[in-house]
């Protein structure tokens, strides 16, 4: 967010994300209202056009400066060298720590991309295509130096960002798996999905399966 | 949804419901209003007790009863005997082809788990770890026949079950990919993933990272 004119600065700005991060993660951002938002930060509801124009323009700027900090960390982590292998477990153990502590935002951009206005909408996807194009790159090469074998490196990409996301949905930080725990096993599932094989010739056929259903009869 | 009392049958029911799904997939739950709901549908919102109470049960038995027809489904699908990985196939298969389907549920089980009352949570949390448990009896059996390599068949579970979900984030039937070709790639991948490894003596270590990191100073 952007403080436009006379606020009482920084710290009232991320009063304000935070208050938002929680009542969008818990009620949604359609039945928030700027009243409960300026209520929960302790101001006025008139002072929060200080810091943004509309709610939308507060939805938008969530989003966006989650994913602008995603991307300015993750070009920090990421490997510029090494075999595919070592550059694909760096991007595992980076996309899994930031996303186990940042489980709200990671939430509200899935779940409230259908609430961004279609132009903010486009420059959202633009941003996790670029996300999701660091991660490809990495598979296309372990790929063409055959390190991994995969038979489609698009979908091998959004298998795996679904997967490591999806730890925000069940990971407790008080539960009994470690953040490394759960970030080595994850390295070690990734890393088989890639390497271990998809070739369709070694898979069950159809007709393999068919025969068997037919024993239930 | 029990229809309660003198209604226009099941087809408003089935109006209702597919009303509800598109309002809180587009709006959320607690955004939605009853008289939005009845207007969708074309009757009175007083017609809409005949069907649920309020609206906490109106969204307990969408989802309770999408988790009945997946395990119904899926009950029908599963293979009672075969290899681990021809097991592991047929879940995959059944799991693609009805997520694909129902897309639309899937969205609402996973971001309205928070609209839930704590009694109907934790029905809902029970349903889904019986379902999940569908697969990790798959897992746990091929890794005692020795078929799978997998350091913790709980966290596979639900990585398997995030990767294969998340297809409804991104899948749509007029794009350039059929449902077959998405389903039989995805199964070579939770293959590879299963059986691929996940040493983690295999991996590169810690050391190997931050001495390729230095490098970049």
């Amino acid at each position: 967010m952007a403080r436009i004119a006379g606020s009482s600065g920084p710290r009232t700005e991320e009063a304000i994300r935070r208050a938002g991060l929680s009542l969008i993660t818990t009620h949604g951002y359609a039945a928030m209202s700027l009243r409960q938002l300026a209520a929960m930060v302790g101001i006025q509801q008139g002072s929060l056009y200080n810091y943004f124009r509309n709610k939308q323009e507060f939805l938008f700027d969530l989003i966006r400066s989650h994913m602008q900090d995603l991307h300015a960390a993750l070009e920090q982590a990421l490997l510029p060298e090494g075999s595919a292998a070592e550059r694909l477990t760096r991007f595992v153990e980076f996309h899994v720590a930031y996303h186990i502590e940042r489980s709200q935002e990671v939430f509200i951009c899935y779940s409230e991309l259908r609430s961004l206005e279609p132009e903010n909408l486009t420059a959202v996807v633009a941003m996790r295509r670029d996300y999701e194009r660091r991660l490809s790159d990495i598979l296309e090469a372990g790929r063409e130096s055959g390190e991994f074998r995969l038979a489609d490196v698009r979908m091998a990409t959004l298998a795996i960002l679904a997967m490591l996301s999806g730890i925000c949905n069940w990971y407790r930080p008080d539960g009994r798996l470690s953040k490394e725990a759960v970030s080595r096993t994850f390295t070690g599932m990734v890393l088989a999905l890639a390497q271990g094989g998809a070739d369709p010739a070694a898979l069950p056929q159809p007709a393999n399966l068919n025969r068997l259903a037919a024993r239930r009869q």
